[in-house]
């Protein structure tokens, strides 16, 4: 007895097919059981695994609080600082915050999300302890994952590392680090708390790293040698990490050759106005890169929003990436890519995978990418949880 | 008597007023007169004049007509080389294609539309009779203009320049350029030609200026000697400029300079993967910038749409234009900086000016502007012709 069976489906944008769920997995694909509860109809509409967010802040978003007039400075720590200020005056409240585009980012076929948290001492650990909430409360519709995050700094606030350390008493999945040299002005010793955390809490680790061009690849360099030097191959992802995208190709050449040997994950926003890791050639080079929205609607910037096919199209745009196979390797960032970074189990549309699965409408894939339309459906553990961009589970 | 009233509108996402048309232009703003034809709701949505799309190819979009496999080469002239075949193979007609570019266009709220269209040895300038012929049957919907582009190339391919002739007097609106020394091999000589034309039959110029670098800053150099020989300040366009997103400050300093002097024009269609004009160092320097799509869904690549409220967001984000004063800036790009390159007369919301005007619903102007609902009222000549993203004007 099959839970789930939806008919005529195109599994990638391939040949239609049917494809069978039970208890929350992929059974099977082809000739339609007659003894399934469920049964829909796909209606030729693509099947992709469920898109992965695999990085963003749902504690400080500020969907539904009204629109915020941004005036803020240009520099990182003018953004970083107006936050903190904000938050007070605004009234963040990382639950409801992170409900909010919980609920939206499941409508749009997000299975899972890794979201960094805001971890120092004006708001100590209020953040994790939000988002921990929204994590039970939504866990049937989507799959999210909390990064430790010293957005403010570490070293620079003495007290930090200790309310690190609560977050990952708590439940924090992932530990956190923020450009050593430039924000927290001691790379080494930076490093040493992040990888040192990382190795008693037997936690993965997700550094934020802007800093530019060789500035970026010194601090990469001491990432890589931590990441060889305690095991931790293949957990530990580098995000943003603009100083890949120096113009220098031969520099970049041995930070990719010395990245890909330590199996350290890439995340990129994809920024179209900065320098940024070039997809396809890391992808090449054997390297997991996986993409993220970033604040979607805070103080930070207005744009983002939480649909991973968009930000697919912003890879492509911002990668060049124009043929239909270029096209699914932007989509790739943030399917595979993302499921690879987080190392999530199960996943993707293998016949035992997790039954974490989104059908778009479309021609072929590339244009049900580029096309961005309503979900038609989107199956989160064998369950539908919305069908033409429309779900019943509400948000705060 | 007024033809037309709309109550509660906010210009601009100001306060709430009443905006009244008579004869196809703004009449006023302010109290509603009570002797309109037609008196509408606006429902406090935020009122802004009709989004000017100043860079497209209407006649070879794909738009309706099934998805291209897209399996191009890397280089420019690979995609200049597959468009021709592929202009045979897929029989692209020019007539239907710009229909249907036209009507999506305005039922986004484009209002004009600069249109380069392909002229070559190939199709002689049936391109350019196609586009006429939409031109026609759609102008009480939007306003198109026609370049004459030597997309092919000019003097490479002999018998091209007597085409772009024969466009100009089949009612072309401008001349075209493209790459006068990377493409067409013979800078001096091709802009010779271009500018020749120009002062023939007096009309401005547009040249697709690609070439990288100081490559492309002396093709610009000798643009701008040209256009100052000439006297053609103000009627000179410079599509592309990628040489403007040189590293080099003070060279680009140098360029700018010389390029407000001689009053010429910057299109960019924001591109996230090559240097690009930097819009708020070009506008501060008096430059016009205006924006375009380019090529819609055809051989080129699968991401660009019509929408200028779409084009405003990448613009944004291309500059890094975070601030709620700086998306009002993105959005100028796709207004008023198109109508200041095309020379529009009446464009704006000035008493006087022509009705051509759209609603957007939102809370502020930033808001609409990257939330990109359907639009609520397309206002075209004093008409209305698209309410809640819907038209009952068809294309072929």
């Amino acid at each position: 007895m099959h839970d789930l069976v939806i008919r005529n489906v195109r599994p990638m944008g391939g040949e239609a097919t049917s494809v069978s769920i039970r208890d929350g997995r992929i059974a099977g694909y082809g000739s339609t059981p007659d003894n399934a509860a469920q049964a829909l109809d796909g209606a030729g509409a693509i099947l992709i695994p469920g898109l992965v967010e695999a990085h963003t802040h749902m504690d400080k978003t500020l969907l539904g609080m009204g629109w915020y007039h941004n005036e803020v400075g240009p520099a990182l720590i003018d953004k970083i600082e107006n936050e903190r200020k904000q938050r007070r005056i605004l009234g963040i409240d990382p639950a409801r915050q992170s409900a909010r585009q919980a609920v939206l980012a499941a409508s749009l076929g997000v299975t899972h999300i890794r979201t960094h948290v805001d971890v120092d001492t004006e708001v100590g650990t209020t953040g994790i302890e939000g988002v921990l909430e929204t994590r039970e409360r939504y866990r049937d519709i989507v799959d999210i994952e909390l990064v430790a995050f010293p957005q403010s700094g570490m070293l620079i606030r003495p007290g930090t590392v200790e309310l690190m350390e609560k977050a990952l008493q708590l439940g924090a999945q992932v530990v956190g680090g923020l450009d050593p040299a430039a924000i927290d002005r001691d790379p080494k010793n930076h490093l040493d708390v992040v990888f040192g955390l990382a190795d008693r809490y037997g936690v993965p680790i997700d550094i934020h790293l802007h800093e530019p061009a060789e500035l970026g690849a010194f601090s990469m360099e001491l990432i890589i040698e931590r990441t060889r030097a305690l095991g931790l191959q293949g957990r530990v992802t580098i995000s943003h990490a603009f100083c890949l995208g120096m113009a220098d190709h031969d520099y970049v050449a041995a930070l990719i050759d010395a990245l890909a040997n330590a199996r350290i994950h890439i995340l990129t926003t994809a920024p179209a106005s900065r320098p940024a890791p070039a997809v396809k050639r890391l992808v090449e080079a054997g390297i997991v890169v996986a993409a993220g929205s970033d604040g979607v609607r805070d103080t930070w910037g207005p744009y983002n929003n939480p649909d991973m096919l968009e930000r697919a199209v912003l890879v492509g745009l911002r990668n060049n990436l124009r043929r239909d196979d270029e096209v699914a390797l932007a989509l790739d960032t943030c399917t595979y890519g993302g499921a690879r970074m987080m190392g999530l189990n199960d996943y993707g549309l293998e016949p035992g995978c997790k039954a974490d699965i989104v059908l778009l409408d479309g021609e072929t894939l590339a244009e049900a990418i580029v096309s961005r339309r309503p979900r038609k459906m989107v199956v989160k553990g064998g369950k539908v949880i919305c069908r033409d961009g429309a779900t019943s589970i509400t948000a705060p």
